[in-house]
């Protein structure tokens, strides 16, 4: 924070917030009430919050918690995050707040409004370089806890062929996929996303449809589960009995992109290294660039997805302790992609998998 | 919007974008791209999206989709956005944005300010009174996916005198009952919260600690299921055998509070009306105001928690087809709170209960 200039960090979302404290509650799928924390650059993080969560702050690291009943439309913690900011860091301070591609300021804008009204005299930063920065390298607990996550959505994937089988709805099978992760030992099924298709799939971000899994479609299951507020992020595909060999050749296309992102991933290689491994194998056999997909792979950790991106030129350089997704993607033909995706550690001269690695060749169901 | 001199809206969040479009994917749950709705004043709603959720959306009534492909530090949809308004409103137009309680900008602040540097001669409107009041009152096929989720959610409800037992963890029983919400036919378990403590429970909003269920224990499991993008939002209590009077006491104040929210709620009646109602029943038992919780229910729909709140002198009338919790709370004795929640709908002449109602005195688990 010194070298960047900032006096006091300002952070509104769950992953900044819990990366800082641990506090860890579903309650921020409700959007009513705004949580603040402010971190100064001497001692330990002061939180701003609904009185609501103030027992379970209380459990955390954080001695300091200032809370307020909210909802409160007419003050719903300006003047406590106000007063915060200028304790700490006087009325011509330097805030931290993430601004970047990524990240967006949990708070009404109103209330921002009101924010930078009363702090006229202030400078804002964009702290998402330090952020993310910091955040990238998982301490040996946050792995530990990828690790387990990683291992339970394994053992739910390797059940898959004997849950699932042709005939069933989409929609019966995400369940039954869901169930087996949660008996396999994740907390949480946060994400689930996937596709089946005749020949191919086009599209994977959409919720199942109620189709029925049919002879010759491709099926892939996209999954973060979380443990304690840590992510995985991978996937698997497969035939539903026999399927076209341009769906099978794709898949060995793609395992061997994968592959070489394995044999890249070191410290000192940058994400565009890693992106341009992957890519060459795919390229020659791809239908249109693989621009639509817009990355091959991310951080990973309390959020499902995280900075840095595996983009062309990206020039973050690896090093020990960074997880990472590999998430080679292509179309082989119009509109019917193949993407397989794994998840790694960085080591001090390599990388480790998280994730148990995919079969090499296309698995079959029924 | 002509009333409110709105010549287009901005939309940034999963809820607002999925009220207007039907835009339904797991994909949100990455922070990395942002998606954008324009809504103007006549026309359909024109997609403002990264690429990869083109095909989804084209499912959707939507026929205008402008795509890039994002991740794209450079210009993540920027210059697409401004186009987008410029051509839909001219150079001074009036951009609703929602900006009140219970609202943010899901966009990069940086993204936010190269935005109103670009379009310097707009004026920004907030549009959130206008959402709520349109979002608050739910069709016919909103109710019955709300009528679905809180009946699946009831079964598994009913199902966990036969799940839990005395010794479990509490991790333990979580899992269970996630497992019973999906085999009972929920989509997805969004929210779950709960806690168990001996003669009472002062934290509601803690994931389980791994501790043993004891004899003695209040129990208490809130959960937020949803199906086809619809939520219910209700909790239940169970003894774990014997516990104190107390406890049996403030379950029944509670359960009578919601009766008297039931009672109250008919069309023209306000939020604060009933606040009122059920506040009279629990006040003369409370060792502290209502106020650490600061509401006694809300809107339910899209989102887990939606406009408006049961908060005292809410004046925002009831009015049929408005779905809303009722959720009395209050603290028995120090530190130890009893909460009660079911799920309504606002009819002609009264209101109809969602969840099924919960029994008048305090079940038994072992």
């Amino acid at each position: 924070m010194h070298e960047r200039g900032i006096d006091v960090l300002l952070l509104t979302t769950e992953a900044d917030i819990r990366w800082f404290t641990g506090f860890l509650t579903a309650f921020w799928q409700s959007p009513t009430r705004p949580w603040y924390l402010l971190v100064p650059a001497g001692g330990k993080p002061v939180a701003v919050i609904p009185s609501i969560g103030e027992p379970c702050m209380r459990r955390t690291w954080i001695d300091d918690v200032r809370v307020w009943p909210s909802p409160a439309p007419l003050d719903d913690g300006v003047t406590l995050l106000v007063d915060g900011l200028v304790e700490f860091a006087g009325h011509a301070a330097r805030i931290g707040v993430p601004m970047g591609c990524g990240t967006h300021l949990r708070m009404p804008l109103s209330d921002h409004s009101r924010l930078q009204a009363a702090l006229a005299g202030f400078t804002w930063i964009d702290a998402m370089p330090l952020l993310s920065a910091l955040r990238a390298i998982k301490s040996p607990a946050e792995i530990d806890k990828i690790r387990h996550v990683c291992a339970a959505a394994g053992r739910a994937f390797a059940q898959v062929p004997e849950l699932l089988r042709p005939g069933m709805s989409d929609v019966e099978a995400f369940r039954a996929f869901r169930i087996a992760c949660l008996q396999a030992g994740v907390d949480q099924v946060d994400y689930l996303v996937g596709a089946a298709g005749e020949g191919g799939y086009g599209d994977i971000i959409s919720p199942p449809s109620g189709r029925a899994l049919t002879t010759g479609d491709v099926l892939i299951l996209d999954t973060g589960c979380s443990y304690d507020g840590h992510f995985c992020d991978f996937d698997r595909n497969w035939a539903i009995g026999q399927v076209d060999t341009a769906v099978e050749d794709a898949y060995r296309i793609a395992w061997q992109a994968t592959e070489a992102g394995l044999a890249a991933a070191r410290p000192g290689a940058t994400c565009g290294d890693l992106f341009e491994a992957m890519q060459a194998v795919m390229a020659p056999h791809a239908v249109s660039s693989s621009g639509d997909v817009g990355r091959l792979g991310h951080g990973l950790g309390t959020q499902l997805t995280e900075p840095p991106s595996i983009v062309s030129g990206e020039r973050t350089e690896l090093a020990p302790g960074m997880v990472m997704t590999l998430e080679p993607g292509y179309a082989f033909a119009p509109g019917r992609w193949m993407v397989h995706e794994e998840n790694i550690v960085i080591t001090a001269d390599g990388c480790e998998l998280l994730s148990v690695r995919a079969p090499g060749t296309l698995p079959r169901i029924g």
